[in-house]
């Protein structure tokens, strides 16, 4: 089809260690057709990693610019290095019609919310407050006190889920899989996206090819 | 779960021989979770048939008591017969929490939208104006002169498909049937319907279940 409507954007986020990366990483693997951010680093490359499809590696310099010109749609520093999402690649994945699925945290997400509000936005909850943390305690990134800050915090967090478009619930993974690609199915058969498009193509050309 | 969720309301409709009935006979072998509208009738049952599962055998004098009461969703005769809608099957399958389809022309869809705006509106969509022509014609239970006529009337029909939530293409019928469950799932993880409550539940108990 050579009708030209725009991909979709897909904000998953949800409290820290929900495990919205795990889901993502599924979704992947499963649907080819569904792009994914290319993140920027302030880190070297690791063996085999290639610029532009694993992350774009970038200098400290680099990265800090990019913020002040307001290309980076969100980032975050993790342990002694910087991550961002090029706000260029989205726009470019986007304008060419590919649907594109950004995972990144909460504050990331109210960002994205402000500069594209035609996105949609998933919010992954756990299935309940002792699973989450486990996950929390289990990842062990962060001390017991950084740990019980995030606890306490979690029913905030989740409250803000209610401000979101859909919830995924991270219990069975192949379930929470299943839901976010009928997610982004649906949405794009929305009338007011992709649907509406084909409406007017089959009334403009009498056909839909 | 012991959640009190009302069930989701999904209205099928489109244009006149698009092959919307096809679909909902799919769907309806795929997710066996999903519930149909049983229709009254004021025809005999056929053998095997059965009350209430089938169909709701009623006399006319019923049927168009039902009408008068307001009991009926939508209503049409076919051939010498009246089939409709009954409002309170559909009642209660919703506030059972169950989620029930609704296979229905534009017209009852229309009337539908008013009466439950929380409802979900599939419109289906043919791959060409050529191939709803070949279906018109093809269905052969109308004259050259009444299928002329659908035939004029289809792109005024196929615009008020804009009006809708959802557009599905009827050309491939598993990709069709596979759009429209994915629309049943995403639209329950909606944060205004079962996602919201998942959350408000998460908070108050702790877990969902």
């Amino acid at each position: 089809m050579s009708m030209k409507v725009k991909g979709l954007l897909i904000v998953v986020t949800g409290p820290s260690a929900v495990g919205k990366g795990t889901i993502c990483s599924a979704l992947r693997q499963e649907a080819p057709e569904v792009r994914f951010s290319v993140s920027c680093t302030t880190r070297s490359p690791r063996p085999g990693e290639v610029h532009g499809q694993d992350y774009f590696f970038i200098s400290e310099e680099e990265f800090h610019e990019k913020i002040e010109r307001g290309e980076l749609l969100e980032w975050a520093p993790v342990y002694r290095h910087w991550y961002g999402t090029p706000r260029g690649y989205v726009d470019d994945m986007i304008d060419a019609g590919y649907d594109i699925i950004l995972d990144i945290d909460m504050e990331g997400a109210r960002r994205v919310r402000d500069m594209y509000p035609g996105s949609v936005f998933v919010f992954v909850i756990p299935p309940s407050m002792e699973a989450l943390k486990r996950r929390i305690i289990g990842r062990g990134t962060e001390s017991d006190a950084d740990a019980q800050i995030r606890l306490q915090q979690a029913p905030k967090w989740i409250e803000e889920g209610l401000q979101y478009d859909y919830v995924v619930v991270n219990d069975d993974l192949q379930t929470a899989v299943a839901h976010l690609k009928a997610i982004v199915t649906a949405e794009k058969s929305r009338t007011v996206r992709r649907g509406g498009a084909l409406i007017r193509r089959l009334l403009e050309k009498g056909e839909l090819d």
